[in-house]
């Protein structure tokens, strides 16, 4: 009986073992895992762009039909390895990544058993998703949740930003169907806020230009204007990380010059013991 | 004679109450007016855009009428409503908002009588304004006010780069005229002119596009400087948006730690309470 | 002889009256002259666009020749009456405005000399160069400078900015130029490179576009560069916008509040005078 | 005997002052040395661009091979005369720019004995990095400095970036192929992908452009993230370069004014002497 209990405990200390590879990070084994886990993802997604390409879809076929296939396989064992070593195996399934993960591993089973081609693209594009898994345990984390603050704070005002960008290109778009009209291309008038849009971002296309001497100076003056107010959304961001880089900063108090690490100690200048 | 005090007494109470949901957004009631409003709004300017859109225009004809007239009693309704409560009548009908909400009710009624079609799709648009009335009230109004103020520190700046913007495409745009001439598309300076500004602001639409040699190494130059001078109106926004947040900072006398928040009370870092 | 001399007197007068309106704008007199001036360069240069236009150079040929006389006799009055009241009339006459001046009244009589049309379109375009007379005197003076003064401190990072991004263009056209090659309109290598530049910048004509899946791949990889790297001109700008505003601040050495305004004596919140 | 060892010294004080012309940049007759070779960088490189233009191609055909003759003769001298006066003549020959150095020379001999011209112009191109070599020495270091430590310190945040721009191109791409399909130029995920990277950059050929009202939607949000979200990269490297700016910066101890130049000894407003 002692035996079956020592088989359970090593059973379970593999478990656990499996465990920290799987789900977490800070073992080499762990991050192992997770760079293979992405190369796999990553691969899956490649297959999926590449499938598409009419020149390469009629002659690698079967290879790409083994490509879907041992993608599936290596996320059908995934999904059921994290399934048998979760902790709270219910709690797992019914996560966001856990349903990621079972949409993942889907595709090709839903393949077999219908065959709408096309819907399963957008299916098999979710893989996607379960890149943020591998990235959530990574380095980069600390500097998304920056970015991601600093974006944040400037939400509200960027919210405002683009109402205001919006109603320009509402009446633009309106004055311009009304100016050039549909003979230049300007068919209706969200047509005429498409060609706003595009012009007012600076993209571009070309597509539709004016081309009424008044077209062709409104559009102009859309164009400056477009080309001074990215100024703003740059302006709110800049100033949200400037102001986070200032939050880290403090200045010595003996000769006043500033620290702009803040866990530093000393001043880099007259040496003055910040922390006595 | 008591009753009919206290009936007064109750109609204007009811006006009151009114008065309070139409004009203001602070009572829950007054929300859902603004939201209804705002829906009506959005609803009206959409059914402007999409009835100029050739194929639906045909086939939903009868569908546009009702909605047009749907929006329009609305918006008559409103508006007497508006009068009736308004405690300064003549103020308010003359105010700009109360012209603005006058002319969103008029296009149907005018199209009842004059029969120009495409001139009414000019002042139906002018419903858009009416937008402004109700984000006037919302949250978005203390953000809209630093936006509003960081541009408006900006603005001789601004006007200074606008002008030197205004003279390097007249020089650019005479000399692309003279290098690559009619048989080029650049048929007149005006033109000229026009495919610079679109040059400079990196839109680039290529119905015209230089091809002479000289005029593709001018070309060159306009585009890296209007990659480069970009850089100013944004340079200018955010240096006032750093500014505005900067005014907003002290730092702790303490410890020295720049507090970003100066309604912040205490030091973040040393606790030290900085209204002592 | 007294009478003579309080003539000259008088006419001493009504010269030194008429260079302070002609030279200076700090008269209300000097103002009004300055804003004649500005329409008239303005009219004289939307003349010479105008005139550019094929439709309306054959039909309005007399306007155009009278408004060009009409402004070359404005300019010539404008030249005589500057060289009589100069103080010194040597200085006035080789100093850089003074040859401007000079150009500006000169197109029309060389026009009745020589013929060769479309060369002095640029001699009249030179009159461009007078607005900046106007606006030295202006308002926007302290702006410009600051203007100025911000691209000043920023022109030797701009010029090792530029230098690396002649190098990236210069590498990327030839790749190109080799991966695409002529058949995709890729002629020569000033070709790929003016490509290069066109795409880096985003302004995007799309007279040439990659075509090969490697092609377009490379240049996927030059428009993120080329999106990431506008942030550096930008930066550097800001940068020296914002320690231009920050060598106006000051802290106050009571409350240590910044007081945005160095001109401020008192304390914006805790009314301490910082001059005392 | 002794007329040997000054013999020798002489030669070796020739082989110093030679050393320090070629590889130092202090002296004048270094500058001058490294000007020219600029300009010989510089012409051979323009001589590689305008070869492949088709129409001098044939014409100054022998211009062409007296220039790259001229050249190659230039950088073999100034090989072996490097090699020469080198201190270490290994290290010299192995280094990075010894290699690049060897590189440059090559090209023409290799034509002589191989014959796939095309390939000769990329190891020719490369003559692009011997430019660094004279940069390294110039003025320009410290600037390159600066920027290079603004953009190593955003390296990590614009990676996170960019990581976020590709899954937002990734998923926007395969909505469209969904959306347009092939019939309307996405022919595929890669085409539709990079057709997002062009338009998200704002670059916008116009060589793909979205026909049906659901793609042209979600082509103006994908232009207004783009244009939005430039403001990431730009905000991140602007902070950085606003750090860089203050980590110079001091406030006066008396006065409370900031000194934007930490060299400064004395306070520019009530000359405190911050020294003391």
């Amino acid at each position: 009986m002692q035996s079956i209990k020592t088989e359970e405990q090593h059973k379970d200390s593999l478990k656990e073992r499996l465990y920290k590879i799987v789900f977490h990070a800070d073992t080499p084994a762990g991050k192992a895992f997770d760079v293979i886990l992405l190369f796999a993802i990553i691969g899956s997604l490649i297959t999926v762009m590449i499938e598409t390409v009419p020149e390469l879809k009629e002659e690698h076929k079967k290879l790409f039909l083994f490509a879907e296939w041992f993608f599936t396989a290596l996320f059908t064992i995934e999904y059921i390895l994290r399934i048998i070593i979760a902790r709270d195996k219910k709690k797992y399934i019914f996560s966001y990544f856990g349903l990621i993960d079972l949409i993942s591993t889907m595709p090709y089973y839903l393949a077999l058993i219908f065959t709408g081609g096309q819907f399963f693209v957008v299916v098999r594009s979710l893989r996607l998703l379960r890149v943020f898994r591998v990235l959530k345990m990574a380095r980069f984390l600390g500097e998304a949740n920056q970015l991601s603050k600093a974006l944040k704070d400037s939400r509200e005002k960027i919210t405002v930003f683009i109402i205001a960008v919006l109603c320009v290109v509402f009446i633009s778009g309106t004055a311009m169907y009304m100016i050039e009209g549909a003979e230049h291309g300007f068919t209706s008038i969200p047509i005429s806020i498409y060609w706003c849009i595009v012009t007012l971002t600076t993209v571009g296309y070309g597509d539709i230009s004016p081309e009424t001497p008044l077209g062709q100076l409104l559009a102009s003056v859309i164009m400056i204007l477009g080309y001074g107010v990215i100024a703003v959304p740059t302006g709110i961001v800049t100033a949200n990380f400037a102001k986070q880089n200032q939050d880290e900063q403090k200045s010595c108090p003996n000769c006043s010059k500033l620290i702009s690490n803040s866990s530093d100690r000393f001043c880099g200048k007259c040496g003055h013991d910040t922390k006595k």
